[in-house]
């Protein structure tokens, strides 16, 4: 365990030293946030905050990430096996994140970021790279780990698409989750530290490590999101941790336990898809129109219903956190 | 770890169950909190808001804690060993803390609460009972975890005082902490949970049950202290939770980690002490009145710093994390 502790707290030192800078770079060039029109009305006052501030974790984890690695190149082994996987996941996610937020603020259509079908083609394509990789290469995944069942369950081919479907989905269900100060970034954090103790008691060091890595800067990104949050994560970072959090999962093999240890972010996709399809159906069949809730992603609907935003929030954290507790426990039946 | 988590999943239902007829009931008896005058203005609004919400995660960890005990009695052994010193060091703070917080609602004196003396008197009394019972009664305690050495260090009579001074010094600190919607119950979960690890890789399941069934009340707490707070836990509350923290840390030899572990709510004191200090002697021989913080507890003078209340919880949470899990590293590094 040490290790992992020991690499989270100097990640989230080098990201709290780093997050200054950063800050005062993004103010400079002026990439603040418009926030979307369709929140609630007490949210825009936070036009203006930086965003993109998912490079504050981002960068000093590909840092420690990388110069492990190339450390373990040269021959020192200093976690055992290779994260480049990782490392490439959370690049190319963090690299497609910030080009939507950069457009979404310089690009023609102000506000608008990148093409829907363009977004989802990069993801896609990232996706179908990554589960390649895992399947065809050399860690050779193609099973599940089943709650209660001890050994593994070989699922053959039908991990790429259960693969790529997780990694997408889960990139878009953090990106929808991030609309509150602190959201996103915690329950990322406890998921990250969830799989993390999975992977720790797998034996599988080098994954428990990474993991770690990413919740210690995480903290130093909550430490400066706090509200009123001082930068956002934007695209680029919240794309770049629902892919990267899906690849763990994958990687431990326990990726059933997803929707369990995320439920947070599943609960915040599924309203959305349940708030569009409810609308939809109630229009073609009865006329008019009625929406199961106030207002989506939920954490609205919970504000509108009278909540705090702070309550919301820590309301959510209660709940992931015990999430997260319920998704260690199962992993731990399977032994 | 199964039996733990489970606990604290169950300890958090009930007392999210037992938390709506609670603040009822308070609010009924008119049991509101009237603000201290020290805070900053800002704070004033929180009087009326039901206190004595301690007995929301007391009286659940009591149920359970009894109901085990019980059960052990009567020969089904649950848990294993006996978790009474820990019932009545919970109960008995708990109780203490209760009056106290009657008293200054309803006593002569109002807004007083129960005189220092006679407050400092019976933690003196119920903490030289627990430190008896450790060292004379069947546990034997009279020894101490030091980082980096494998063996107890056994410290003979030596552990009376330094127990008792403990136990009443962190029952004070809580007391302190307690100045923000969320923090102390926060604060308090995290120091559990980071000695129910201990506990938990020590062997001591009993011991880590307890400190889960703790967490799992506290979240629940939390669900209704989430600001702004339906309900303050007062002295009831944080007596309670210092005094039996100091006490499972002892009950784990590794109680030399508790300003580790423990981190925030020593700050806090410590900030209150150097005030006090440098008032004194700054007034005896310079003749001017110089004060270290702008106002104490520390977290009032973040407050007054600029910080939101939001920024200054959250970040005291990032750096409570940050030491508990350093305090289980160095738990770990003692073997």
């Amino acid at each position: 365990m040490e290790s992992p502790l020991v690499l989270g707290t100097l990640s989230f030192f080098i990201a709290v030293i780093w997050g200054q800078p950063l800050i005062a770079l993004l103010r400079h060039h002026r990439i603040g946030k418009q926030v979307r029109m369709e929140g609630p009305d007490s949210h825009q006052e936070k036009t203006g905050t930086p965003t993109m501030g998912g490079l504050l974790f981002v960068v000093p984890v590909l840092l420690i990430t990388g110069a492990l690695n190339l450390a373990n190149l040269l021959g020192f082994t200093l976690i055992g096996k290779s994260t480049l996987l990782l490392f490439f996941c959370l690049a190319a996610h963090a690299t497609l994140g910030a080009v939507d937020d950069w457009l979404g603020l310089r690009g023609r259509g102000k506000g608008k970021g990148m093409s829907a079908r363009m977004k989802s083609g990069f993801q896609f394509v990232f996706a179908a790279i990554i589960v390649g990789i895992l399947y065809f290469g050399p860690p050779d995944l193609y099973y599940v780990g089943v709650p209660g069942i001890t050994q593994w369950v070989p699922i053959g081919w039908l991990f790429i698409p259960a693969g790529i479907f997780i990694i997408i989905g889960f990139s878009n269900a953090v990106n929808l989750t991030d609309g509150l100060d602190s959201l996103a970034g915690s329950i990322s954090s406890i998921s990250f530290a969830s799989y993390g103790l999975i992977a720790h008691m797998q034996g599988q060091t080098y994954l428990a490590a990474f993991c770690f890595t990413v919740v210690g800067a995480l903290f130093a990104f909550l430490w400066f999101n706090a509200h009123p949050a001082q930068i956002f994560m934007g695209d680029t970072g919240s794309l770049a941790l629902g892919a990267t959090l899906a690849l763990v999962a994958l990687m431990t093999g326990q990726w059933l336990l997803l929707p369990v240890v995320g439920f947070v972010f599943v609960a915040e996709t599924v309203s959305v898809l349940l708030q569009v399809a409810s609308a939809k159906f109630s229009r073609r069949y009865l006329g008019r129109d009625i929406r199961m809730f106030k207002m989506t992603p939920i954490h609205h609907h919970f504000e509108l219903m009278g909540w705090s935003e702070t309550q919301v929030k820590e309301r959510f954290w209660i709940v992931g956190v015990l999430s997260g507790m319920l998704g260690v426990a199962l992993a731990l039946w399977n032994g």
